[in-house]
């Protein structure tokens, strides 16, 4: 096992014929002590039914010996009949690991609007649960929960003596009818719930939730962190820091591997009122189709940026906005800067585009991350028939 | 003159060479009588010169006797120097057609960032003044105000003895740096500003703030309606009405212009708790990339559907919710409906495509109108460079 995962979780990837490819697509992680379990979920009004089953688990309280993650179905606007199946691979995982139904989380991911083949699902979680003990390793679980993702998404940190590894998926959306976007982080650190929790909220609002490819949320989105205590120290000053590094770096991950993309787009918007206006006045960049095309044909379009900070919402006057790309001042005191506009195109053909907007209004700041918008985003999604 | 055409309008368009092609993109139109005039703008915090002047004069509550519009430069983004060259516009067709510069509108349309080639404007003034007498016509304004247009935009109407012509432009963007819209309607009845401009604000937002290409309001839009008495009766009861047939129509004729566009998509939302909520709803979906792609690959993907009305913020209940397409309902009950899905692509391989959710919280209905998104319009706004 690796020295970097952290200590008294196994982990395993089975393939238990969900997908039809035959690819592994059913994972179970075991904490060897009940942990610990933060999380946000999805906060789209059609949920999921493993995100309605594990939400009741997570406001409960209590610690978690399991989580079991299938790809290929995200069982969603699947009804009652839904729900009664995410409770069942909870009871059925329990019972095959040998402890009750409200220590195990249950994740879907994959098509919506059909029934899990449940015979399948409870094969796959005996198989993973034979198998665990003897292959059991966290760092094949970033595969099985892959759906149109490029590559496995994972990431390590160090906090003092606690080990943090995290995992996710997400690249927009293909197969699935939505992009969902799963985050499982594992640490083996000491912590209460109650320091956890508002925690992982913080971090959540920072990271994952200020990406966007396409602005979709998912029926299925979910980030849980498990903490089992493992390290045997209670979580030192840095974890929150290192925490977020982990989930920002994840994120970063989803953004790069975004369908199409070519641009990995950081916004960094200051000068707002509040940091929440500084959030929306950068998502609205971040969404906007004119940006994202300006960004895709290397295009240091500045009207555009000016336009979706105009429409965001946010406090502003144009003659205290300064808008930079890739560090050069395009626009300031109500007027476009003259500058040499080859050498910033030529400054464009990074893949990394830094944009940044100081609305001039107060000291709320943000940074959101996006990618840009190409043909190739039309095809995968276009193309793509249920 | 065209005998539908309202009485006591007379219009023109000139080449005055502020487009490099030397394309007509200077129109004025002059009303024999002073004319009431009613009017939006666009609520983008990044306001054009013009739009702060003509703000102005729509406030005052004058009578207005001419309106100029000149296409390739939008007189944005160029400070206390723009607004004062969007006066001497109005300063210089006053004098030319012999009235007080405050009952001249002026409005703009193009690139933003340069300053008016205020020799080629004035020219343009005076020429078009010139041969206003002789040639008057408001037929080809509607070509004079073209940028990105394919085709130029006119609707006509009548009510009673009163006569309505409107003309728009707009088609999303490439060369202005954001989506101008623009849209005048003159009619000869005769109504009170008090009552027309409540009229013009309820139809706007039925008409042109319903529609969405791809989100983004631009610096210059604006919706004038003239209306000068001319018909010598008050404006009857069906006014409004014909008056909003007029403006869907301009709207709508927008919409089929939208950039790369191959579908024209109404989506209707009801049961919302109020209208406000159900345009909220409309809108998230109108301008989901994810639907849009759908609509474009003739995909019956209602989950995408579901996605963008559950992270709408409406308020529902999936088990309420209803969604059809082309007629055909899909989802409902909580759960997807069997349907013949090759039947359904069949008809949505129709240039209009009809979408309907039915929120099931209450008597609050919008119908909002798109396109879908296609490779062409990534490559008419990513390949273009400013």
């Amino acid at each position: 096992m690796d020295q970097r995962l952290p200590r008294g979780f196994s982990g395993v990837g089975v393939a238990a014929k969900i997908k039809p490819s035959g690819r592994k697509d059913l994972a179970l992680v075991v904490s060897d002590k009940p942990a610990v379990v933060a999380g946000v979920t999805t906060t789209n009004k059609f949920v999921a039914a493993p995100v309605i089953y594990s939400r009741r688990v997570l406001e409960s309280g209590r610690r978690v010996r399991a989580l079991v993650v299938n790809a290929g179905n995200a069982n969603a606007g699947t009804g009652e009949a839904g729900l009664r199946d995410a409770e069942a691979m909870a009871v059925f995982c329990a019972r095959e690991i040998g402890c009750e139904s409200d220590e195990v989380l249950v994740s879907s991911t994959g098509i919506i609007g059909h029934r899990l083949p449940m015979g399948s699902v409870e094969k796959g979680i005996s198989d993973a649960a034979g198998r665990i003990a003897s292959e059991g390793d966290l760092f094949g679980v970033a595969e099985t929960i892959m759906t149109t993702d490029t590559f496995p998404k994972r990431v390590w940190a160090e906090s003092g003596d606690a080990r943090i590894f995290g995992i996710a998926k997400g690249a927009g959306m293909i197969h699935p009818n939505m992009a969902t976007m799963l985050g499982f982080v594992f640490t083996d650190t000491d912590i209460s719930r109650d320091d956890l929790q508002p925690m992982v909220s913080r971090i959540a609002e920072r990271t994952f939730n200020s990406i966007s490819i396409d602005n979709d949320t998912s029926t299925n989105d979910m980030l849980l962190v498990f903490a089992n205590g493992e390290s045997g120290t209670k979580a030192p000053d840095d974890f929150e820091a290192k925490l977020e590094g982990v989930c920002r770096e994840l994120a970063l991950k989803i953004v790069e591997d975004g369908e199409g993309a070519t641009k990995i787009i950081t916004i960094e918007v200051t000068g707002a009122r509040t940091d929440a206006e500084a959030k929306t006045a950068g998502e609205t960049v971040a969404t906007s189709m004119l940006f994202k095309t300006a960004m895709h044909g290397e295009d240091p379009n500045w009207g555009r940026i000016l336009a979706a900070l105009g429409r965001s919402g946010a406090n502003l006057d144009p003659a205290n906005v300064r808008v930079s790309l890739c560090g050069t001042v395009l626009f300031e005191n109500g007027l476009p800067v003259n500058v040499d506009l080859e050498a910033l195109r030529r400054e464009m053909k990074s893949r990394e585009i830094r944009v940044s907007a100081d609305l001039g209004s107060g000291s709320g700041a943000w940074t959101v991350y996006t990618t840009d918008l190409s043909r190739e985003y039309i095809a995968i999604n276009a193309d793509y028939t249920t």
